[in-house]
């Protein structure tokens, strides 16, 4: 799984524009809000079902509707297009 | 939970069009099709928590991606509103 | 993924003890029974995380605390190593 | 549900030894390790049914095999009996 070049990191705000880059380190963000706990707890069952089959598996956080996910790679260290896979299978299943 | 009155249980043609009542027991069964398992899923893991809530739970099985599920009250022995309740939530969970 | 061989089928009765083998097509069957619902579903969860990892998904049915899983392959028709490995991580998540 | 008296807030270090109370704002934290993803996210499951039972739902967050749990009540502000109960069941569930 290759880092993405400068030119795939360059193009993220076209291919995942719901995303953030954090300043900090190589990682994007999305928050996603839900009509309610039920909602908000299907979509992530179901993307941890992508993500384990993918076995790349999102930082993530929840507070009733609201889901915060953060993707990186660990090995090699930084954006991977298995985060940018998994970022957009999350913007397919998003409301 | 009052079992349902012969007005009420003559109604669920209307009430609940997508349901079908069991000739053999008083029960109400339903199969829905997703686009695939992850999807099943993520609808099944959203019954799961409402029947937790309710507590009141279907029968139900999957396979891939159709989930078949059948409602009816063990006590008292028979439908009632429970099994409105939660068939209506599932209908509007259904894809 | 190739079906079970002659040899290895006769030997299910000492590789997985808990399982069935279907007297009317090539399937396994085992049913479990938990404290309650949570519990059920908690172990169900985690072999749906299993089963979409492996691409190969179960036949099952769920009531309230009960389990009942039916396992067979569809291509090529018959009982393969998915079926062995998918019961054998069921009997190591079962309680 | 009234917020917790002096005497039970003061107790909490004997009935949640497993819990670390916020030093800024009135709320419990506990983190657990699992064997991996799949242990991890059947045992939120678990959590995610007990919780939207009580209506009572976790700030929490999840890292593979870590999940990091936070517990306060929003209404009355400040922890209440439902932390407390809903922290003993996460107790009864942890590995």
């Amino acid at each position: 799984m290759p880092l993405l070049t400068d030119a795939e990191r360059a193009a993220l705000g076209q291919t995942l524009p719901r995303w953030t880059l954090d300043p900090a380190r190589p990682a994007i963000s999305r928050t996603l809000r839900f009509a309610d706990f039920i909602a908000a707890w299907g979509f992530m069952t179901q993307i941890a079902l992508i993500a384990q089959q993918m076995d790349h598996h999102p930082e993530w956080s929840n507070v009733y509707n609201q889901v915060s996910i953060t993707l990186t790679t660990h090995d090699p260290a930084g954006l991977t297009t298995n985060d940018v896979t998994l970022a957009q299978a999350i913007d397919r299943l998003a409301p």
